[in-house]
């Protein structure tokens, strides 16, 4: 590996242990995680690695690492059995011996008491640490972790549960890492696009990118890059340094806001990380209204979506899951005779679904979804891929029939993105709500 | 890094390009699916690695991986835009001029005028590829792949986009490396739980793995792990080869069962990588029962699960996503005495909103959840993660109370997999499921 950049950002790395994630049994969330803390805290990273619970394999790469940067986060291999070793690999890797820590087996001895579970002989490796290392606290597992300087690297060690290393990595590694390295992060500005393509939006946005180097040599500078998730694309700008140093502040990112909102009309929904389903309910509890939902083909996804926001209970009432044409009836009222007629999959029945659900909940505003997600269903004229989706509110009720693409889960994922866009687009046309920067509450 | 240890399978790796897999803005799944494919191929992954977009730095990676493994699957950075850049890095790291296919640039207009897209002038650089690279087709994208050989190590280039990938890797990519290649796969068998902690199933089975070498050279070389994903635990055992070669085979991997199953009762539900939600589907649909859900606190996400299994609409009729009490009121028919007296997150209501599901739509069966998710509505008596589950049918009502931790997400989501644990138990107490093997449909 080269050397980096010119960056004022500090080269970190991640290494994941776990022949479970090579295996592709998990999908390893952990490295998206400390790539976005990485982000915050100012540093660079430029590698992500994964390697196999072999100690060798684990040793070759804290040594390779050791060498091409100067901060690594490490998650997993910490645990009670006998295929967690990332311990006894850095223990090697620094030419040290493990030391059994006597106040962390008191903690751990003490965890089994208070979870009431008799503690393994096994778990007593979980006291064992490399000679030198600083021990990192776990208030919520039985893994400790620790931090280790080899070379020039430091190396924080972390158990591989989600929640356990999150926690560890922002109340103790986070508060290190900002008092040693007083870096300015990296500023970056997200806009959030559903209803044009990538390389539609590439296009749209070229001009506009041709004439940053006038305005300042900081916007002349920025990184732009592009990241499709299906139906979403991103656009990200990134203050990267000029050749010179200077650096675009968050005014400069900001002030391409306008000229993005009119290029790339009616397809931008947002700015920032906040998820567009906290954007559907910002607006709707700054308004005062109320949502249902009423899905066929996604089986409660987009409710899932709405209640995954803190504080949805606010502004999401409930829903109908009407899978099957009975509930289409039953619940959402609608009538037999238009099932027959059009079939599930109509504009007819995504409307009166809609409508339906407004008039069973008493909500202000629902979105109803039908479709076939396949893999099997599809004809002629309703290929795989049809999706109706309906917004019904005091005012009336509109409608858009989606074609989309992809495995099952695909188009199922994509319904719920593109029924979530609809009301968005419905609050946006009736001027309750704007295209705005908005976070996701938690950094994480 | 080191030789791999002794094993039939060739070594392989993978490596992703791209810097929105770094800053944690995309989860990298296509690691996850490479590593699924390279195991049923029956290679062995020894890394997985994750590069910038910058050429020096993927031309650095493309170099180490050449002379560590035989093959490797590479993603991301094949797109129109400046931060595309994998094309030229194999290029360099190959030592050959970029050369333009006169038959890709064909593709690639007639691809622009089938999806009625103007061609930006920047996607002609996808027909461009390394002078000596084979071209693999990608019929539902604009970006086509290819392979080069580098030193003793294969390269398969794909673009990012997972269905691109996906598509390209099962017809163009794995038929090639089945006739080149033809190693017997690794035999692997899962056993999965939820209801214990991975160390209590690791001590509660410890027993029986010392056992193993007695039985078998080739169970006694078994690699054996464990992966817990919050609230299920995986019991992975794995036929790797002993000293002097010898195999498990899929009998003898089988004969494990009913023991695993005697030791793990009743937190064992089955064995394979079929989801809990496809089999509580399968025993439904044999049983001829049709089920439906009423859910409170996971606001649709196990009416999602179900909807995710092809075939569904089979045995889910749909249900209730009663989020808001007035939806327990009026679609469940919860009496608002119950509600007021004892809370919405209580057993009373989530009996009665079970039992309302079930009348509702007719269902056999119904699954009801209500809870406090966080991260707030927590109290002294009922703390965050406090839940109630209830199962519905015809001979009564079944209720479990459960005290989840983690943040508001993985509340939700331990929700949803105990809610279907606990629709699991009641069909296997009526006799109408078993602990059995099954695989997700499709191999992805």
């Amino acid at each position: 590996m080269v050397a980096p950049p010119p960056t004022r950002a500090l080269p970190a790395a991640i290494l994941n242990v776990g022949d479970e994630l090579l295996a592709g049994d998990v999908i390893n969330t952990n490295a998206a995680f400390f790539g976005r803390r990485a982000r915050e805290l100012g540093f660079s990273v430029l590698e992500a690695r994964i390697v196999r619970d072999r100690v060798e394999e684990i040793v070759a790469s804290i040594s390779d690492l050791s060498r091409l940067v100067r901060v690594c986060w490490v998650s997993g291999g910490l645990g009670p059995t006998s295929d967690d070793l990332t311990t006894e690999a850095f223990a090697r890797a620094a030419g040290v011996p493990l030391v059994r820590d006597e106040g962390a087996l008191t903690r751990l001895e003490e965890k089994f008491r208070r979870f009431r579970r008799p503690m393994a002989e096994a778990n007593k490796k979980q006291a064992d640490f490399p000679h030198g290392a600083r021990l990192l606290a776990n208030p919520i597992g039985t893994a400790e972790g620790f931090a280790l300087s080899i070379g020039a690297c430091r190396f924080f060690v972390m158990p591989g549960v989600p929640r356990e290393l999150e926690l560890m990595m922002r109340e103790q590694v986070e508060p290190e890492l900002r008092a040693d390295f007083p870096f300015a992060p990296v500023l970056r500005r997200i806009y959030r696009v559903i209803g044009r393509g990538e390389s539609s939006v590439a296009e749209a946005l070229a001009p506009l990118w041709r004439s940053l180097p006038q305005r300042s040599a900081g916007l002349g500078a920025a990184f732009i890059h592009y990241r499709a998730t299906n139906p979403e694309v991103q656009i990200i700008v990134e203050a990267t340094p000029s050749d010179t140093g200077e650096l675009a502040s968050e005014d400069e990112l900001g002030s391409l806001d306008t000229e993005i909102e009119r290029l790339l009309h009616p397809a931008l929904f947002g700015i920032g990380s906040a998820s567009l389903a906290a954007r559907v309910l910002a607006a709707l509890q700054r308004a005062g209204l109320r949502v249902c939902t009423a899905e066929s083909c996604t089986g409660g996804g987009i409710g899932q979506r709405l209640a995954t926001v803190p504080g949805a209970s606010q502004s999401f009432l409930g829903g109908i899951i009407a899978y099957d044409d009975a509930v289409k009836m039953r619940q959402l009222g609608v009538p037999g005779p238009m099932l027959a007629q059009h079939g599930a999959v109509s504009e007819s029945v995504a409307r009166a679904m809609a409508e339906g659900a407004r008039a069973a909940t008493g909500a202000d505003l629902a979105v109803a979804v039908t479709g076939i997600a396949g893999p099997t269903g599809g004809s002629l004229e309703k290929p795989v891929g049809t999706v109706h989706v309906a917004v019904s509110d005091a005012e009336g009720t509109v409608h858009e029939r989606l074609l989309l693409r992809g495995d099952r889960g695909t188009v199922q994922q994509s319904t719920e993105q593109w029924a979530l866009k609809l009301l968005w687009d419905r609050l946006h046309a009736r001027g309750l709500a704007a295209i705005e920067e908005a976070h996701a509450p938690s950094p994480s």
